[in-house]
């Protein structure tokens, strides 16, 4: 989608142009639209990391971007000029800028962004597909649980389209959160109040170092 | 614990007066109290759906129970004039109160409350967890992930106690999520499109539903 855009406009790009992007994967946007980039024209992927569960023009906040990363991907031989001048741009917006490798950039952010969203996603489906679910339980549910889910509203066209562009990382934090689960399943199975505890300690521990 | 304190205090308890109690798993703390009930005094569980993530009277809000639902347990034989009074007591501090038998409690806060702590928990570990995890990378954590694993931050000891008294619930609980997550896993690893957008879709609508 993003790819596709770029391509119609990229022919009418004069040469010094900057075109970038704000897609949340980035080695297949970037490998799709670089062959595309004429001569002078200088492409730089780009995902800042900012947004809120809601998606178009009416949901805009002029201060979406402030005090927020945003992350670059340039390629090794890019331009240090154009560089520069998109790293300005988003500092104009209050960003933090900071170079990645798209590789890099794609399985940190399927650990910290994409896994939570799948988890959250799959949580809500998990509830709503237990024998003799009755949605009125939901009017239970206390501030955690809708902090919790608020992400599984998120849209379900651009969740479809990272978790296919982001597949082999996605795949891979899918496999440590089963795994994760399945150990404090063992633990709870095994009336394992030690490692039941080291298990949540662990957890709390990490949490709480953000 | 509940019910270690309960023993303790119930000697000491006049004939008319009321115990009630705040845990957040009902059916083992009944039945663990229910023998010690010396006559005269009418035992009531309770569980309260309000706190947040921090433990102890140092974290105490005045408007903590405003607005929140309160669970009450009340046996088939209970004494109306002391259920009465306790619903009374709730009402005073802003609650809602709603009758439940125990076992419905803690199959429905398995499923809306223990469950996502669970996740919540291991999803923290499983980031721990990756292979090459830098703890620099959770700086790029935006607020969904943070929002996300707030509650994971929960006091460890509070939820080992849960997890173990509410075991065949959370288990049962683990298991859809577990089932979900491989839902989820097979239509990625399928490349399924509309089977990934409808996996989302589903989950969306349900949350948006609350």
């Amino acid at each position: 989608m993003i790819a596709e855009i770029a391509r119609q406009v990229l022919p009418a790009m004069s040469p010094g142009a900057i075109l970038s992007d704000v897609g949340s994967v980035k080695r297949q946007i970037v490998a799709d639209i670089a062959p595309h980039v004429p001569a002078g024209v200088c492409f730089i992927g780009g995902h800042p990391i900012a947004g809120t569960e809601h998606s178009g023009f009416e949901h805009a906040l002029a201060d979406l971007f402030e005090n927020r990363i945003c992350v670059l991907t340039p390629n090794a031989d890019v331009d240090s000029r154009a560089l520069d001048r998109l790293t300005s741009f988003w500092r104009q917006l209050g960003s933090r800028v900071i170079a990645m490798d798209v590789n890099a950039h794609d399985r940190i952010f399927a650990a910290i962004s994409h896994l939570p969203h799948m988890v959250a996603f799959a949580l809500v489906n998990a509830i709503v597909d237990m024998e003799g679910f009755d949605a009125g339980i939901l009017q239970y549910s206390a501030g955690g649980f809708r902090d919790f889910t608020r992400i599984a509203a998120s849209d379900p066209i651009m969740w479809r389209d990272i978790a296919m562009m982001n597949a082999p990382n996605i795949l891979e934090a899918i496999g440590y959160m089963e795994r994760s689960l399945a150990t404090l399943r063992s633990a709870i199975q095994g009336n394992g109040a030690d490692s039941i505890e080291e298990f949540f300690r662990t957890s709390s521990e990490a949490r709480r170092s953000i």
